[in-house]
């Protein structure tokens, strides 16, 4: 059995091509991500400084995860996204969480 | 009316320390984030590789986040988390999603 994992890519972009950074990677959320076997979810998230975005897919495990980082269509996304910043991915296991 | 905000601190850690610095911000997620005005959640995640720590803690306003940052019980587990490896925390706010 396997456990959920996290897809959590951290992109330093120039403020000026933060939205056309969010643009990329929500068009690829919405087209290529969300499509992919294990797809639980995904957030796009915009620093208020404008000097970071976060993407972070949520999937049933890291196998689905990592399956996903070599698909074509979604590398491409993140070729694109590459261009635009400079993107730090990985893989995460949630160890702790609290709610209100 | 202010909007949800989005608290992300992205923390590289030596593989030898990430359970240390774990438990440091579970600990100051259970003692003192979770107790502050404006609370949503908070998650800990850790990257399978062992390098990073990622700490996600969702609030009612960007001004409860920043708030959070300046109160002095939140800043000394700040520093405790930055002695054991390097930080990098700013306020966001959720660009777009999409679940399964």
């Amino acid at each position: 059995m396997s456990n959920p994992a996290t897809f959590i890519n951290v992109i330093d972009v120039d403020p000026s091509k933060q939205q056309e950074l969010i643009d990329v990677l929500l068009e690829g959320a919405g087209q290529v991500i969300s499509q992919r076997p294990g797809f639980l979810s995904v957030r796009v998230l915009a620093s208020l400084d404008g000097s970071r975005v976060v993407n972070i897919a949520e999937w049933a495990s890291a196998g689905d995860a990592k399956a996903t980082q070599s698909d074509p269509a979604a590398a491409d996304y993140a070729r694109r996204a590459a261009a635009l910043g400079r993107p730090s991915p990985g893989v995460y296991a949630v160890v702790g969480e609290f709610s209100a």
